[in-house]
This record gives structure tokens, C-alpha cells and sequence, in this order.
């Protein structure tokens, strides 16, 4: 006999109705893609900021059964929506910090291995903070959907590095009789890795925007 | 102390450079989404069929440890090459066959949860034959990269169903001082789950082609 | 003073509110790429199949004062939004003909030195009827938007030549209070010249298709 | 007889082989599609901004017989190139001005009826002084191809309006035996209108930057 399809498979990716959301949901090939950016090790921690539906923290712990896993979301029905998919699909080890990123990064004493950010691009300071809690060797992944997210990516790459991908997905969809093709939004992923030691020398280099950036941490 | 990196990330995807290759192989991106829709379960058997570089069977093993998976590969060099990638990446249940598919899938007696059409999609009866073999409830992926091989999967849909999803990467890549787009071919993707049961009753329909194939098979 | 500013414009590729239509129009920026395809010179016929709101043949005209155009459209009342679009911006010259392409073409005793093929791409003995009406020299232009059309396509070119381009349009569009894109269908767009003179000795090659063409018109 | 065929076409879009270009061209398409945004109307007068080649203003009066067009272009080795495509095209009127905008917008006392910014979208001061010196109801287009300038042209959007266009143009290109889609960097096209009349009202609004930027004109 089999058990429940969707707790069983083993990849990153599961099927958008998987998750009970309110449209704030990455969706299913952008998770995966997310997901294969986020490289995962064993025992690793995430943050998951403007986690919406929880989806990749969720994915990330199924992938990663010793790792951990910190969602951050503001709203707090969003946040119970979170703990809901969390215990239907598996990933009980989600904690849920309800609060605004970046301010609420406080509570957090861990370094994390991997920051996702997926809301909140725009607000001040959210990359530099998140920049700034990552431990050295880490990665940052952040996904622009708007003009206006991906300029920002656009700045912060200019100052941390990094590579930039843009992934457009199309389904089909009956035209009449025929087959044609409904474009999704594109997505801008930007993903970049915290130098894993940073220069003590001074200099106007990325290092220097690490150290800066290491300094204004409380 | 941390080890090899490409030995502990656990998720799909890996660079491409992990792989040694000659151009035939999956890009890093489309990897992580043909390992979604292959969607693994524990245990399961995958076909790799004209597995080029072998990345396809590798990341299913690493994903699926307790899993099985057949490279098909007509060449021989490249067959080699998919053993080395295989020893390389922490994937050695991966059985490497040389021959031409779909003739050399007699020399398999188990019926596969999963088929992959990396190569040779319009080499006559390919689809059918992958059909006829895969288990009911197993799932058939195809990617096709040329107009050619896209066609042919329209055809094959037309007749069996299943969702056509097309995924456009672009990297970011210099343009002078700034930053421009440096597109991949777009990759048409077919999903199709065999249904797991076959109507009886005759009639003109997919699942009679289903039943004709099935009477197909040796 | 400043007359009608739709009359005045004399490029290609009116607002699509320009025309009156039932949702069967070439969308502007397709538009505008379909009349550089289609290249008109002075004194020019175009044949518009497929004629749907009858955009193509009345920018052919716009453009090209001392052409002419004949626009096939099977649908009577599709025939007489026709006939209202060309009263309305400019094109009287604009021949309207309602009835089944290619049966319909019997009707036209001059060659067209170019052919839009918008609609019908899939009847059968389409393309052909088309190709061998065409005058050595012309173009043959034809915009796919489904997976079967494109399939179509790719069969034709494969016989008679010609490139494929392929076009998608995003238009900025409000995501909260940020922007972002949704994207229109991508068009398939096919053009071929038709070579200005037939190699008179036999052989299986393009040539000959040419020639065969050719003998079968009336 | 048939005349120059390249001398005879009506509609922008002109095959890239028509220009002699350094690689600075406006591809066929997206001319089209610029020379579309355009519009140019009987007699108007165009600025074509960073002209590289000069074909937008080249193919402005090829369609504009008695329109104007002036080029700017800082490079004297560009500018010559752009004198010679036009007598070789047919636009003996278009006008070429050797120096760096905005600086060089000084030598030109007519409001322009049309903008185009090719090249120098990043240069301080450009778009205000092309959207200051433009006269009230003309068309300001501007073309991105890099995330900078994309960027750049979102936050102007911003403060002045208009809609944003973003095309993608795939060729096809042989792969093996069959035939794949090669695509080519895709660019963000801005449209916008300068209002007709300015408000004279005071207030924190789109009117109001209207309002000093014309009184910033000299």
C-alpha cells in the first residue's frame, strides 16, 4: 500500500495545492528552483522572511530532516496558515515568529546558514540586515516578481555580488480546440554567498560592505 | 569541519560543473525541475533514457537513496563518462546500459516508476515503448529543446495527456559596465501520469491506446 | 490644428482599440513585426486569410496607398466588422471576401505578392494553396499562437524554407502598488520568400516542391 | 524592372544588413516596435538620443517624407557611419549633431515632436532634459536592454508615467539536425506621452515636475 503521495516525495516542488495559501505562495517550479539555490546541508539553518504560506521553509526541512528552519511573517493569519501547512506536510520542526522583518531578526541568536528573502525586498534595510545575521560561507536568495523589487536586487548586487537569473514559466492552456501558452510572471533570483572570511585589511572593496555591515549589527 | 560541498547539498540542481560533460547534459535549472516532476518516491526505479552525462539517474539516487536507476546510453564514451559522474557524485546504484533505446529496454524486466526522455524522442516508437513499460500511476517526463522534439510532444500528448510546462532561464551577463540577459533555449517539459488502472471496456479512447500499449510489451 | 491623430500615424501598428473586434485581432506590437515581415512596396497585393477583424490588410493599405488587398474571411459578420474597420481608418481600397480559404482563393485571378496567413493554418492544403499562389519573389507570412499551429509550422518550413521567430510581449501591469508583467501569448512567426525563379531540372529539393506547386494551380 | 528592394519597402524594420553598424543597431524588431511607439505623424520632427547607426531616424523619415529628424551621436567615428546610412537609405534630410547629450540639445531651438533615447539613458539629467525640451502632447520612447537602465527607466516611469513594454525575440537556430530557438538579450521599452497641458496648479505631482522641468529649459 502507499502512503500520501505529496508526504512522500523526496525533491522539492510539491503541487501549489499542497499548501493552503491566499496567493502569497511561491509557486511549485520557482519553490524547486528556490530550493536548489538554497543547497541545503545537514543540520543547516534558514530564515525564511515574508514567509506568506510558509512553502520554503516547509521544503527546506523536508529536504533536510536534522536541519532547522525559522519562518518570519508579519501577519498573523498568515502566520497561522504557516503552522497549518507546516503540520500537514511534515515539517513540524518550522518555528514561526510572527513580527516585522527586519526589526524582528532580534529574537533570533542563531547565525543562519541560508536567508530567503521572499517578501519585504523594498523595506529599508531588510538585504543589509539579512546580510548581516548570515554566517560567512552562507547564501542569500531573494526573488524580485515587480520592476520595482528588482531594481532594488539590481542596487544590493552592485554592493554584495552575486548572480542574477530570471526564470519564466509558461503552462498550457486551451486555445479553442487548440494548445496555447499562459505565461506566469517572470521571477529575478538573485543569489549570492557571504564571502567566507572577511579581508581584516580596510579598502573600498565588497569586504569592506561585509564589515560595515557586521558592525552595525546590535 | 565541513566536507565536499556537492556531496552534502540535498537538494537538486547541482552545478554544472559538478558534472564532467561534453554539452550533453542538463542545465543546472531544468535538473531541478525534471527532479520535481519526477517527483521520487522511496524505492522507486527511474529510466534515464539517452542520459548524456548521467545527471538525470545521479540526482535521483541522491535524492532517493533506498531508490533504483538505469541510464540508457548508446554511445559508449558518454557511457563511461555517466559511470565517472556516477562514482564522482555519491550516486553508485546507478546501472549504466549501452545500447539504442527503446531496443535495448529488453534487457530490463522491471517496470520502472518513473521514465525520463533526456534524448531520442523522435526516434520511432521512443514514447510509446517508454509508455508500455512504465508502471500504472508512474510518471513519464520529456523535455525537448528543438522545435522538432516539440512537435513530437504535442503529438504524443494529443494521444496520452499530461501538462506541457516551458521554462526560459536567463543569466545575468556584462554588457559593457552594466548588466544584460543572457537567455537559454526555452525547454518544453510534457508530464503525463500513467493512469493507474485501465478501463476494460473498449472504445476509442486514451485509455484504450493505453491497453494497446500495454498488449505491446514483450 | 491636428486632425484624427489614427488617421495621421504612418507607421504600422495602431492601438488595438483602434479596430473594432471580437477579440480576433492581431495584437499591435504583432502587428507592427508582421507588416515589416510582410514588406509592402508600392502598387503591391496582399492577400489577408484569415482576415478576423481585417487589421493586417487595412496597415498593409495605410502603408502602401497604391496597393491593394484582398482579406478572406469565412465569417460573415466578422466580414462586416471588416468592411466598418476599413471605412473607419483609412483603407477603401480594402477588398472584402467571405467564404471557406483556400477554396475561396478560386475567386482571385492575380497572384499576390505576399500572403498573411492569420487564421486556418491548420486547414488542410492551406499553406500549399497559398504558396502556389504566391508570385516567385513574394512572401509567405504566417503567425502561429497555439503548439499545433506552431507544429504546422515547423512540417511547412521544413518543406519550403524560411525563418522562425519567435516574439512575446509583456506589458507592465500593477501588482499591489508595485509593477509587474503579464505576458501575452509568444507568437510563432514564419516567413518565407518564394524564390524568384524555379530550377528547371528535376530532383527531390525544395525546388521541385516549388514546381509541383506550381503545376497544381488552376 | 524592380527597383532597389531595400529603397522600396514602406514599413520600418529594415533587415539589420541594410545598416553599416559597429553593432550598435537597433535590431529589425525592435525598430519596428519602436518606430510603432513613435508614430510619427506628417511633418513632425523627431530627436533620435545616443543614434549609434541611425537607423531610428533614418527609418522616422523614410516614413516621414516630409518629416525632420535630427541625430545625436558623441562618437565622430558613429556619427559618420550614421551620415552614410542615411544617403545610402534614403533619408537625405535627417540631420546629424556630433557631441554629448544632453549638453548638445543647446544647438537645437525646436521642441521635437518625438523622442528616442537609445544610447545614454544612465547620463545625468538625460530624460528630463528630453522630456523638458519635448513639446507638450509629443511621444518620449526610450529602450532598455540592460538591468541598469531598466532600473533607471522604473523610476522615471515613476515620476512621469506611461507604460512599460518588455520584448523578447527568439530566431531560430540550427541544433544538429533540428532547429532551436536562439534569443536575443531582451529589452524594456518605455512609452509616455507629455501631457498636452500643463496645470498651472502648485502640488507634489506628475503636472508639477512637468512644470519645472519646462522652466529649467534655457
Amino acid at each position: 500500500m502507499r502512503s500520501d503521495p505529496l508526504t512522500d516525495v523526496l525533491t522539492p516542488g510539491l503541487p501549489d495545492e499542497a499548501f493552503d495559501h491566499d496567493g502569497q505562495l511561491t509557486k511549485r517550479e520557482i519553490r524547486a528552483l528556490t530550493l536548489a539555490a538554497l543547497a541545503p546541508r545537514p543540520g543547516e539553518l534558514l530564515w525564511d522572511v515574508g514567509a506568506g504560506s510558509g512553502s520554503i521553509g516547509i521544503e527546506w526541512l523536508r529536504a533536510n530532516p536534522t536541519g532547522r528552519a525559522v519562518a518570519f511573517e508579519r501577519d498573523p493569519e498568515r502566520a497561522g496558515r504557516i503552522a497549518r501547512n507546516r503540520d500537514a506536510l511534515g515539517a513540524p520542526g518550522l518555528r514561526v515568529v510572527v513580527g516585522d522583518a527586519p526589526d524582528v531578526f532580534d529574537t533570533s541568536d542563531l547565525a543562519p546558514d541560508a536567508v530567503f528573502i521572499g517578501g519585504g525586498l523594498t523595506v529599508p534595510g531588510m538585504v543589509e540586515r539579512c546580510w548581516a545575521a548570515l554566517r560567512p560561507g552562507g547564501r542569500l536568495v531573494a526573488n524580485a516578481v515587480t520592476v520595482e523589487t528588482e531594481a532594488e536586487i539590481v542596487r544590493e548586487r552592485a554592493l554584495l555580488g552575486g548572480e542574477l537569473t530570471r526564470i519564466q514559466i509558461s503552462r498550457s492552456t486551451p486555445v479553442g480546440r487548440f494548445t496555447g501558452w499562459r505565461a506566469s510572471m517572470p521571477v529575478t533570483q538573485w543569489i549570492v554567498t557571504r564571502p567566507a572570511a572577511v579581508d581584516p585589511a580596510p579598502g573600498r572593496s565588497a569586504d569592506e560592505a561585509v564589515h560595515v555591515a557586521e558592525e552595525s549589527r546590535p
